[in-house]
């Protein structure tokens, strides 16, 4: 009999549909081009990592009396004093919210990354349908393509706020072609969001409840709070989706992580999930996954939150985010930009800035414009990875996150060269 | 419009199929009767892990000139300096294996059973078959269960060793029945195998690769050696199915961790992959799992291989866990198992005793004699666990991994007593 040759024939279909994720190519091209500055990485400032409380955490956990039972292996849900702290932080901004209930409803993931991936893997088939913010987090469509479904985008309005009445007419539009039922979940991202660095009203959390709800839709909705506690000034005042009425019926997955404001290196994200079977059927895959994140991690995150470290450093770190925020804006703002006809705001938090280019201008991945950037010296991540569906080509993202003060002037400099000289 | 009810009937096939992993189960009888003595869990030795290892790792990385890149995000793949090291080790082992080429074909994972699953994800579609050991990791059952997967013994001889024949007639068979097809991949734990203790030799490896061609089933082959290093006094000297000319046309995975012989709660695995499509694939979904194992976690392995830390403490451990196995073997030997019907081998390495009963006693996870046994104040595994098919009922697997050596012999002598009472 003739073997099988080995090549990508032997995939799963799950196998034959996953394309290089961009985040992958991304940083490629940065590796291969010494000298870029990236304002396309979603990467914390490695200036702010936080080595000195890591190496004091470390010290404290080996200096308990005890057993190390920090370098054993944990649960699969994870540990019961760092969701005990979570659970109470989240009561402390949102006081109904029940922080007893909510230890029980939470999982500790790898990076709040896995916390999406469980909560599609176990909602979705292929062919099946999520609802998506507009603009979205490309890597979160990224692994919907991965897993065969489709991401449809809940309109928005010339602002970016969320279009009621366009949504109405999708819903009706989808419920016509009997794709309604294919609709198995809702996704934003409500705080600071990536890429658009906006974030949702309670108004507009409670007008998109009262459509879906209008439509019969009480799906599985997702809440993406990754960002919430990166604020700048003050916290954003919109409570989640938990402590909404409008929102009471639908199974809910509320998330976030303690990667993005404290340490990457870290990979420890959360999530609360209010429906108990979908919660336990998340718990029984990531028994398969890895049953458990690494503990070590985990103790790592609980000692800094039960000390006040965590807090001391996210202090820190928002006026430091503030700041770079205002070096990248004002190096676009003085190269004359705004007068080019491009547009965005000042975000209140977050890692981004969400330009609009004029409309002619093309900032895709292959376009002339991206391959001037680079020539320049300057990546960004364009703005057409992140619609699901109408996907205009004249959205950028720059992250201010990685690079610093001078590097981000610099990197607004030669960004705003490309993009004054009309190419 | 009625609005549909939040239960498990919003869930995908995966998310429906999904059941409450037999570990999570066994955690938990742990946690609710205080006191009782776990033979079951494949834990390591609380009292073995390098606190004063981890904590120096820690302390030299933070002393390190230049950036903190170890608190940064890392790359999906894995640090490259970690991947070259394991590559160099295994090298050292395998002398005819290119190091440069396995550093580019190795993936970094959470535990060695993310690398397990992202494999399975990749090439099993719902309704495929796995050719599994016998028996076979009862983890990697229960999640090919989750993903809809059938497994199917590789069939063995009274002594446990694989049966060609054996296996010859149900490849017949399966391809009689238009099943051949489905086969998708080969999954065997080839040293002191978790749970049968044993290693396949060389000429094992190599007969089930040459049943597999005269079948036609140059199927991807997945060789976990994630106790290879936990041997007592020599390592397994068969080489792996990497170096093996039988399985040269074969795509391989060859897998392993370092959580088992260093510390679990880090959890970091790795994985070198021949078939470039099947690699790519698996990285591509691992990104949208995580984008990267915690890059914290893999720069503190780094470290300690690089300098001789893990070396020093796997040599350790080594005597220590040969020394645990030697009373647990007493305990049951002293207290006349042997002489009651009960046979099972000292084994080479790793950390089990695999058991097998008398062929009427029923050693089940609802038996009489595990109720007793719970009664008494221990718990194993059961082994029909750990069969893909024609489950026997009369086989254990005790860990001596967890318990101290006082322990051990205390729950020996528990166990012991409801063996030997017939119960």
């Amino acid at each position: 009999m003739k073997p099988v040759l080995a090549s990508s024939s032997v995939l799963s279909q799950l196998g034959r549909r996953a394309a290089m994720p961009t985040i992958t190519r991304l940083m490629k091209m940065a590796l291969e081009q010494p000298g870029l500055l990236s304002l396309a990485a979603g990467f914390t400032d490695n200036a702010t990592l936080p080595v000195e409380a890591l190496t004091e955490a470390v010290r404290a956990l080996a200096a308990r009396a005890g057993e190390p039972e920090f370098l054993q292996y944990g649960t699969n849900q994870g540990r019961p004093s760092l969701r005990r702290q979570l659970a109470a932080r989240l009561t402390a901004t949102e006081p109904k919210l029940d922080a007893a209930a909510m230890e029980k409803q939470m999982l500790i993931t790898n990076g709040s990354q896995q916390a999406l991936y469980l909560a599609m893997q176990t909602l979705c088939d292929p062919g099946d349908i999520v609802l998506v913010d507009r603009p979205s987090y490309f890597v979160f469509l990224e692994m919907l393509a991965g897993l065969g479904v489709r991401a449809v985008s809940l309109p928005t309005d010339a602002d970016g706020r969320l279009d009621a009445a366009a949504l109405d007419d999708r819903l009706t539009e989808l419920s016509r072609r009997g794709e309604a039922e294919r609709i198995k979940a809702v996704y934003f991202i409500s705080y600071f969001s990536n890429p658009s660095a906006r974030s949702l009203t309670e108004a507009e959390k409670n007008v998109l409840a009262e459509v879906l709800l209008r439509h019969g839709l009480v799906v599985p909705a997702v809440e993406d709070a990754a960002y919430r506690e990166l604020y700048f000034d003050q916290p954003e005042d919109a409570r989640s989706i938990l402590s909404l009425k409008a929102w009471r019926e639908f199974p809910k997955l509320y998330l976030s992580t303690l990667t993005k404001p404290f340490a990457s290196g870290l990979k420890t994200g959360w999530g609360v999930c209010t429906d108990a079977p979908w919660l336990a059927a998340m718990l029984h895959v990531k028994g398969h996954h890895d049953f458990g994140t690494a503990n070590f991690n985990q103790a790592i995150c609980e000692w800094v939150l039960e000390n006040g470290v965590f807090d001391a450093h996210v202090k820190n770190l928002r006026s430091v985010y503030a700041a770079k925020m205002r070096v990248l804006h004002a190096a676009l703002e003085n190269a004359g930009l705004h007068a080019g006809g491009w547009r965005w705001a000042q975000p209140g938090g977050g890692l981004y800035l969400w330009l609009e280019a004029p409309a002619r201008l093309d900032t895709g991945m292959e376009s002339a414009f991206c391959r001037a950037c680079l020539a320049a010296g300057v990546i960004y991540v364009p703005g057409e990875l992140c619609f699901a569906d109408e996907v205009p080509r004249n959205f950028i993202r720059l992250s201010f996150g990685v690079l610093g003060a001078g590097e981000l002037q610099e990197a607004g400099r030669r960004f705003a060269a490309v993009a004054g000289s009309g190419a």
